[in-house]
């Protein structure tokens, strides 16, 4: 692709224009942030641009490009964060009433790591209030749109984010996902959006939703740019008490197209009548694409995956109004009206109804623990249905159907990810969800890697 | 001590008895039996004794043992259950009424294992009601009266497991311990109790009060019994989801007396004005014979402590209110006054109560992996009091008392044990409480025995 517009180049791509001095950092950044002034106003991805902080951060990483100190792939590289991740010297509202004028004292531990990495973080973006919400409208700071279709919703909670790196306003962003909330804005916004294995990437400093099911993950455009962004941020963090300390082997090395003889299970429950028609045959497509590609493909039958909604719910539900106690208290005035609605369902859930849902995870584990000794990953769509306008988003079925097949997948900890694999006849996208064992993410990046490079839906754009 | 009677000799002593066969395992466990039969009368140690099955046992394990087949230091050795380990074919009430007549079709693991070791189960112990409870008054079963004095309690909730070891009614008792019930009677009967480290040993088929805080662990009359029955139960069990894959040495070759340089803490908040003057000056000798033994004592501070009931409560009676809530709602009215009166306290409890106690619990973990950098263990009085009287026992502030010093090392998983370490004017027995770091079980036993070894108390007996 050699009009490619800089700014939709991969991560590597424009790393190799770094290395060979044809662009600067700060050029980059500038162009960039250009770029996202111009555009976001209608997109509304970003809460904060942080321009300045920006430009020094690219001053700095030209200087030791300059002499030869070079921090890897992302040095240079404009990224943004989901305005949950704490950032020293930059407020950090969760996108929250209650937090507009914080401004931490501390990096969260990913920030941290990506900036070492030499990320630049040109701004935080607009996420559903304090992560807990599956659509992005946000009371405080209105809505994120779907650059594909501005009348629709990007999906929540990282739909800021989603919407920033769609519409070329960086190479990366950083979300969180408690029920879907990185793969659900990825698969409305034809991205690809990973969700780690439980315990990888440290939440240190992110604003927690529930501590049993948050995990962070990042949002690009291509299969590579989440193996390169992966690769700065995972690894134990003491700062964490759920973080592993498993190590994983450099995830680019997922991106070898080796996936011959992967045993791939597709899952029943999640290709019935209730899926919308396009999206279930995209992903049929693409189920016989893996095929192609050497991979077997078999359809599964899980049908205790029904338990999975009733133990996401409890178990969020439940630690959310745990995590809000305090200000349910202090400023209770100050919260939107459906997050309060949820939080005040949390706080009427007795510990036996929470326990419940704990131990309905329980089974589940086991039942996918024996599942995966059949097959190496799972697909399914990401989302049953397309991209809701932003009005019919609204109400619980609207969200349960949002949620309906992301939600189990934090329930049960693996590694899970979207990946495009269409658009509808509206040009509204689709995603193809794959979901691997415990700690091989390596798996999941392979699959989705070969897949992408094979399907080549990732060389869309949307018209901003 | 040439002239012990059969029925108080170590299993390792009786053990050589049988391999030089002069005695067989017939006659040993018949002796237990018929003393069991004889005394249990008044101290009411167990709800179900198990004749027939036993000598079926006894009788296979002679066989064997003549055949030559030698199943290690429990190979014929007569030992009882608390009567919430399951038992194919014999009852298992777990002290209560809804369960009066339940025989299960499935062994606890721990009840597999013992057999496979060669032990012989005697009988089912007498309990608290569903072990949540720290008299083992028992209003179905009626109460375990603690052998040095029958006017007073066990202590809970493995008090007939505690009565039958310390009159002579078998070699060792299976307890579980989920707030102290296996310490706490351990010490106020003059026994040996260990809660070996959370996971360390099986808890399927043991019917469960509290899912992170159950523990499983022998009562005995020394330290090397102890160690010999945990090397028959320890082990990674896929049955129980919180079963440990550590594994450990032999634990018998903790019995090799280096205790040289062995840091010990003595815990300053558990040797307050609260504690009975006659606990806390045995408590301050044992420590001394602890730096005779060649062991470093420093007082330590630990103020979070404070936190350690809340913790507890908190976790306990969420976990069991939901571990009861179908009986709670067939079977309401067949539950002791006292039990319910908890489980009522359980089931109003919110998911965010039960949050906040598993927070508590995650400062307390922390804080007490900075402690065990500095010390190798920790030791205190197991109970802060002598054994009341059975009508002193009851209310909550006896409540509060007995469990007082124990229920912190359940939030933590720490492995722990009791220890007798001296005896009142009165003639009751104290407890030395001893806790170390995760999976070194080893050195609480080797700190326990070679104290033992020093003290002699084990070698009083009650009048019985």
């Amino acid at each position: 692709m050699p009009d490619e517009p800089l700014h939709y180049l991969t991560i590597r791509e424009v790393g190799e224009k770094l290395r060979r001095r044809e662009l600067s950092p700060v050029e980059l950044t500038g162009a960039i942030l250009d770029r996202a002034e111009r555009l976001d106003g209608p997109l509304n991805a970003f809460i904060t641009l942080t321009r300045e902080q920006a430009l020094a951060r690219a001053r700095a990483a030209e200087r030791s490009l300059l002499e030869g100190k070079d921090l890897g792939p992302l040095h240079g590289i404009p990224i943004s964060l989901k305005d949950l991740y704490q950032t020293v010297g930059v407020k950090t509202t969760g996108g929250s009433k209650i937090l507009a004028d914080w401004v931490p004292e501390s990096d969260a531990t990913v920030t941290r790591k990506l900036e070492l990495a030499g990320a630049i973080v040109v701004g935080k973006n607009n996420l559903h209030e304090f992560a807990f919400g599956a659509t992005n409208e946000n009371p405080h700071y209105g809505p994120a749109r779907n650059p594909w279709n501005r009348e629709r919703i990007t999906g929540g909670s990282s739909g800021g984010s989603a919407a920033a790196v769609a519409a070329g306003l960086g190479y990366a962003s950083m979300g969180s996902d408690t029920g879907g909330s990185i793969r659900l804005p990825a698969a409305l916004c034809g991205l690809v959006g990973v969700k780690p294995t439980y315990g990888l990437v440290s939440r240190a400093g992110v604003l927690p939703l529930s501590w049993s099911l948050d995990h962070c993950g990042p949002l690009t455009r291509t299969v590579e740019d989440a193996a390169i962004v992966l690769n700065a941020i995972v690894g134990h963090d003491h700062a964490d008490p759920a973080s592993a300390s498993r190590v994983l082997p450099d995830l680019t090395t997922a991106l070898d197209g080796r996936v011959q003889g992967i045993r791939v299970g597709l899952l029943r429950e999640y290709l019935g009548t209730h899926v919308n028609s396009e999206v279930a045959s995209a992903v049929r497509t693409a189920a016989d694409d893996l095929e192609r590609l050497g991979m077997r493909v078999e359809e599964v039958a899980v049908p205790e995956v029904a338990y999975g909604d009733g133990a996401s719910i409890g178990i969020l539900y439940g630690e959310a109004a745990a995590i809000h106690e305090r200000w349910l208290k202090t400023h209770r005035d100050q919260y939107g009206a459906d997050v309060l609605e949820r939080l005040s369902q949390g706080e009427r859930m007795t510990a036996t109804q929470y326990l419940k849902a704990q131990r309905a995870r329980r089974v589940l584990v086991d039942r996918f623990r024996a599942l995966f000794e059949q097959i190496d990953v799972l697909v399914s769509p990401t989302v049953p249905i397309l991209a809701p306008t932003i009005p019919e988003s609204r109400g619980n079925a609207a969200r349960a159907q949002l949620l309906g097949f992301t939600r189990l997948f934090n329930v049960l900890g693996l590694p899970t990810l979207s990946v495009p694999c269409g658009f509808s006849t509206g040009g509204l996208s689709i995603g193809l969800q794959v979901a691997g064992r415990p700690f091989e993410d390596l798996t999941i990046l392979r699959v989705a890697h070969a897949y992408e490079r094979q399907a080549g839906w990732h060389s869309h754009r949307p018209a901003v």
